[in-house]
């Protein structure tokens, strides 16, 4: 090999095609007001993934995407991917899966940039100060629903090609998109797509980059590793039909008492998990992990006063760190089948507990000793009422080296954009596809988030802000440029 | 006293107006298909009462019935009860209540028939085979919301009165109504509107009947007794708002583990309440109901094939009784402010649950008993969140004996119309305005049930069968003349 000559060779490249930072920056900034117009046309798209009757709404959301990624002349495709059964047997369509492709240099590296267009429910009256589908500008905050997550960082994605393009420079890589509509209820027909794809679209990809998770603080951040999610439904079954409470009350064994009961075993009051095997998996924090985590920016009382309580399960910093990232925890979600709204009813109801499991370990294993600790606990109640435990996603923890070149060259545009090193974590919440992409197509993934800490995903009042977004594309920017030069270290 | 001389005056008059049953019984049977329509136009007006979106539907209603009895020639009246608060701090208006009156007549019996117009909540999608404002016909039985409860057993005591009218019989006693549309939902405004009639409307009133429950089997039945009715919000507050359950997962002490933890302290697996005092509260059965009970027709195997349970709390007679009628109960209800859509979501909810206490006692010790212990097991938690116990309903038990002359009276009517004795039975359910008649009146009150034990109350599927509601009103129009009777003996 005669590695210094290829090497002056690609200098020369290089200096033709010079990073011009500077002017892609400006472009950015003069055209804030149209970026916040695109996602103002985003987010008025209810998108929600887990109420089918929003299902249209999601498949328009899939379309615009593709059309707004043609419009830049890129290579689109909406790939069918397949039905989704519901719980009552019936089937519905998923929502198509957009792929896109800019570039196809050989001679460059092929970054895959990872997103999802569908959004988690919201309503007015959850608590929302405004309309959640209706992009409202407060102090510079951009309230909506999926704004944070995810519709704003895949617009950044875009907005960062489309700069390029409109300057007339040309890509530092060939970039392409996988952008799902399925994300927020486990991205369901995702795994086997990018499995019959790996040959074909995917073969040429070298990097994955996901930006669907959020800074821990007002310093920039890369992710590291993301926890598992397994989650559960528990259902009781007893009498035939709802019955009259005072009717009947005091002969019948009461389904909702079971559950409660059998719910009530799973986690104590200081956080431990009763559940055999579970916490005992996950190997201790070694002295090096206290050390990283102890060097993080983590300021407890913010972190308080942002959720607003006053006190938290751990008192330091390491030790909540570690729980938010590495340890599982176990929460209930909500009772289904009874009643819920507000107000008072006479009802003895019979059915469903949504049990819900944030666990870094793997699914398969956690399955069984959730199901089997449930049935045994259940069975010590001596209960004729039926007990049926499902497991309905079992997404794995994903975890890489924040020392690679990827992470190198994320720190990099980190700096170039943000004048500063950024924090290394991880995340609680869990990107599952981060690991059916690592697995089924080997290539190496980094997650840059563009999120702010406090963006309430999931929550009431979702915000994104100008300054999260507009960075962030610039950051993007950064980005494609810095990992253009791992390939050439590396020929 | 000259007791003998009015003796033979009265049963003069008692011969000039002698019972002719057969007739009465015959126009009855004849107006099947009548009243069969009546109850169609009652059962297709939503009077949800608990909805506060229905309130119009419920007006509607109210005046409906007041429409009908003026028809009917008699003196009636809406009774403004003013107006309900709302949670969240508005007002609207109560429906109003109905009164009438047929016949003034000093020298007889008055007596007053309760009944209310409101309903559940019911929509098809809950499980009903059929629409439930639609009233439908299969084998005889008639389904539809609030067809037994108490739509049914008002028009009977209505048609009961229409057929003496229509077939020129003067009414053996003048018979009162007190009609109502917020049963469903604690009868708010009722209690100070009979408070402020007492001398008045109710002044010249004797006895009260009312016809809100139903038969233990398939032999008629008296009513002698209902449970009280403690209802309780327990409410526990956390964050500020909902969090992803991912991202905050382990680290936020989860009001929905406090709560599930403090419900799972009320009532053991086989029924017994932990709750001090409430339980101890109650006297033991007596030989003598013992025995009652023993010889009440119940079918253990039927009630468990109608509920569809392999197993009951209890396994005799006896205790089951004694378990629906005179120990007190807990029933959770529901959660509130959590997710209880089918489907998944990651959020740590932060708020209330519904709990249910069905309970043969009086309100306030249970309201201190409930708070208190509620408070010390959430105390030993140590928990940071915040905890509220709010009685919502305090509705008192109701008792009466037996023996006395309304409920020989009773036994009268059903052995014309039914050939057979009644058993004599309580309710597990809750009446509580028979308390507050008794309490405000000082009059006795007698239960006069038409509803099949099967009918449904507050579930799917809930119906009247042709059979009790024809025969019911059958039974109603016996019982004016036996309760006509009372008066003579004891002038």
């Amino acid at each position: 090999m005669n590695l210094p000559v290829v090497s002056v060779i690609l200098l020369v490249v290089s200096t033709v095609h010079a990073f011009q930072y500077t002017e892609l920056a400006q472009y950015i900034d003069s055209h804030q007001e149209e970026y916040v117009e695109a996602l103002r046309d985003w987010v008025a798209i209810e998108s929600d993934s887990s109420n089918v009757q929003k299902r249209p709404e999601l498949h328009r959301m899939m379309e615009m995407t593709a059309q707004k990624l043609r419009l830049m002349g890129g290579t689109v495709e909406l790939v069918d991917i397949g039905e989704q059964e519901l719980p009552d047997g019936q089937t519905v369509t998923l929502p198509k899966v957009v792929t896109a492709q800019f570039g196809n240099d050989p001679s460059k590296v092929t970054v895959c940039v990872y997103g999802h267009v569908d959004v988690q429910p919201a309503k007015l009256e959850d608590g929302w100060a405004t309309e959640p589908y209706n992009l409202t500008d407060i102090n510079g905050n951009l309230y909506g629903r999926g704004a944070s997550d995810n519709k704003a960082p895949v617009l950044a994605w875009i907005h960062a090609v489309g700069a390029y393009q409109a300057l007339n420079m040309e890509l530092p890589v060939n970039v392409k998109y996988v952008i799902e509509g399925m994300e927020e209820t486990g991205s369901n027909g995702l795994d086997a797509m990018i499995l019959a794809q790996r040959d074909t679209f995917f073969s040429d990809v070298d990097y994955i980059i996901i930006s669907d998770c959020s800074w821990l603080s007002r310093r920039p951040a890369l992710t590291y590793g993301t926890r598992g999610n397994c989650y559960f439904f528990a259902e009781v079954e007893g009498p035939k039909q709802d019955l009259h409470s005072g009717v009947y009350g005091g002969t019948v064994i009461e389904p909702m008492t079971d559950l409660i009961g059998i719910l009530d075993t799973m986690i104590n009051p200081s956080g431990k998990i009763l559940i055999p095997g579970i916490r005992e998996a996950v190997a201790p924090l070694s002295d090096e992990e206290w050390k990283m985590y102890q060097d993080i920016e983590f300021d407890v009382e913010n972190y308080k006063s942002k959720i607003g309580v006053s006190h938290l399960m751990y008192t330091n910093k390491v030790d909540l760190l570690a729980h938010l990232w590495r340890y599982p925890t176990v929460t209930i979600h909500g009772i289904e089948g009874a009643f819920s709204d507000r107000g008072t009813k006479t009802v003895i109801p019979l059915r469903l507990s949504l049990i819900y499991h944030v666990i870094f370990l793997y699914p398969v294993v956690v399955m069984l000793q959730v199901t089997d600790y449930l049935h045994s606990v259940f069975a010590k109640r001596k209960s004729p009422n039926k007990l049926k435990v499902t497991m309905v996603i079992g997404a794995k923890p994903w975890l890489a080296d924040p020392q690679q070149a990827l992470y190198e060259a994320g720190k990099a545009a980190v700096r170039r954009v943000f004048d500063m090193e950024p924090d290394l974590i991880r995340e609680g919440g869990t990107i599952p596809i981060a690991k059916t992409f690592q697995d089924v197509t080997g290539k190496s993934i980094i997650m840059m988030p563009i999120g702010g800490f406090d963006d309430g995903l999931h929550s009431q009042n979702e915000k994104m802000s100008r300054y999260n977004y507009i960075e962030g594309t610039k950051l993007f920017i950064a980005y494609l440029n810095e990992v253009s030069k791992i390939q050439k270290t590396s020929v």
